[in-house]
């Protein structure tokens, strides 16, 4: 343990990834709770499920069969929030308070594996390394068609994230414009690039591999860490060690590095409360409309709710809604959990 | 029903008042739903009970005892979020990558009934007023000192909004930096005012009266809207009619029109599914360091968490955490829907 652990005092953070400050009240951890108690969701998931639309042979919600697959397995989303074609806006952006676009884009459904019960937690790595291989294609599929513009890769893990089916699956919505996040963090890498003619994640991974203290795991080529300017209790950023943009640019070693650091992730979330960990993570790779990112590093984010138990979560309510993001422990003490 | 009820296309709108885009994917409404359902809170709640820490003349955690109040009551919260003399922080900003600062706050609780089961739709307009006095003179006394910038006044209401408690109460965090929501609104207002010499929420409430498809309800000094850009199934945006930046520049009609609204509302919210509406809601008010702040105009953002049912709600998660916010019914239709 070393100092920074023994800091409880409130103070606020800076997020240099997306220009937001954070408030950090590590004193308030210790509050009574008497509010909302999360069913702790059991664990006895069948291997198939004959009702799950996602199981391999059966049938979904439009008729169409799902083939018998082997490993992975991708399909448009029956009830995609975007489509292809969409006809003119209804509010066209004429007025400067009344304003509406037109957009494309397209949703898709990756299976992790025929399991219905097998989490990336409980997958080896080189069967999420199939996974990993799957995001990359996917990527250059569909940030190739000529109007997309960005490619969100993500998945909801656990019923208290809005997962609307347990069998173990990833999204993708790819879309013709740049959405909030990733803008924001374009802007900011973009701004560090030319101030110090280095990358902003580069550096940030070195300094961390360096100090140790938000260290969760690494190999010989990803990092995982609870970023300084975490959230959520027990957020993660995982980082590549070379400056790569996108999954499709990593190198067989580095999948199977990615791979890894996700399984290795995965199970100590899994071991933190003796729980399946609920999640949401996602990736944000650089933009796919052709132009140059030099600035942009690869990374995913894992953003879990849970806070002190299986069964209570953190709630991001009227303050932070309100105000701007707050957290009830350091980033220092939630890597230190995690790691141990 | 008009044209805009009848568009169910996937469209992005913008936010003038955070600058930021929403995803609004009215053709999702439709889906299957397999995952979570939220318990529904049963309305049985004693007008007192012995163990809540709000109700008068119960002891609270810190051992003090609740005076008999009969209207409303203030205390310092005993498990605040800020403090107003912290020590230096511990990464201090010489890093631009690993910086934080000392933040200085105050925080408060405000109990709205001496009645642990009267929520804002159970009691009159004449009572709400109380609270909006309160308020007012919260506003005034926090922001007045001399190092406070920023007065956030809010309430989580509900179990599922991560309320620890059912007394009906809302909570005030006073700060000495300005959060990152208003900090945004700060500057679209600003940016608004510079390019057209109007305030730009003065103008939207204009706008929204004159059309009236997102109209839920207003009196002679207030208004309620679905704002064109909500997040939240059921947001709404409450307005005073006159420019107005503050609760406590408002004057005993005002007062009382924002109570009659708020008393409205909270009851079209419960009688929608028929169960004590979940929300949180605050407000937004100018900054308090003493500069003028000409294009603030004080609003209130009520964000409720139900979709389509008491048990199903929506979840802000993997794409609108990675990558902007979403929706699945326009915001036409949830007016529509407020309104009748
Ligand atoms: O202060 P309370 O009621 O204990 O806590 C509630 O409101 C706070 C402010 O929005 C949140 O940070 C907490 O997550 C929530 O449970
Ligand atoms: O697409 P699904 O799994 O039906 O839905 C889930 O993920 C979406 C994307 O984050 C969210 O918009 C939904 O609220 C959530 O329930």
């Amino acid at each position: 343990m070393n100092d920074s652990l023994l800091y409880t005092w409130p103070h606020r953070r800076f997020n240099p990834l997306n220009g937001e400050w954070l408030l950090v009240s590590p004193q308030r951890a210790t509050r009574p709770w008497q509010g909302q108690v999360e069913p702790v969701s059991s664990a006895d998931i069948p291997a198939y499920d004959p009702h799950c639309y996602l199981c391999p042979g059966n049938q979904r919600a439009n008729g169409i069969t799902n083939p018998a697959y082997r490993s992975t397995f991708v399909f448009e989303n029956d009830f995609r929030a975007l489509v292809p074609e969409p006809p003119p806006s209804p509010f066209p952006c004429t007025h400067p308070l009344l304003c509406a676009e037109e957009e494309r884009g397209i949703c898709r459904v990756v299976c992790y594996s025929p399991r219905h019960d097998l989490t990336l937690a409980g997958m080896s790595s080189a069967e999420i390394c199939e996974v990993v291989d799957v995001w990359g294609e996917q990527y250059e599929e569909l940030g190739g068609l000529e109007w997309v513009r960005h490619v969100q890769i993500f998945e909801n893990r656990g019923a208290q994230m809005g997962a609307s089916n347990p069998h173990p699956h990833g999204q993708i919505w790819a879309q013709a414009s740049l959405p909030n996040e990733p803008a924001k963090e374009l802007a900011q890498q973009r701004s560090y690039l030319t101030q110090h003619d280095r990358c902003l994640l580069c550096d940030y991974a070195a300094l961390e591999i360096e100090r140790g203290e938000r260290l969760v795991y690494m190999n010989a080529t990803f990092v995982v860490v609870v970023p300084f300017w975490a959230v959520w209790p027990f957020e993660t950023l995982i980082l590549p060690r070379r400056h790569h943009g996108a999954i499709s640019d990593l190198d067989a070693t580095e999948r199977m590095g990615l791979a890894e650091v996700l399984h290795q992730l995965t199970r100590r979330y899994d071991a933190l409360f003796g729980v399946p960990f609920p999640y949401s993570m996602g990736f944000h790779q650089r933009p796919t409309d052709g132009a140059d990112y030099p600035e942009w590093h690869l990374h995913a984010h894992v953003y879990p709710p849970l806070l002190r138990s299986a069964s209570i979560r953190k709630f991001m309510v009227g303050y932070e809604m309100l105000a701007q993001a707050q957290r009830d422990m350091t980033a220092e003490e939630a890597a230190w959990r995690l790691r141990g």
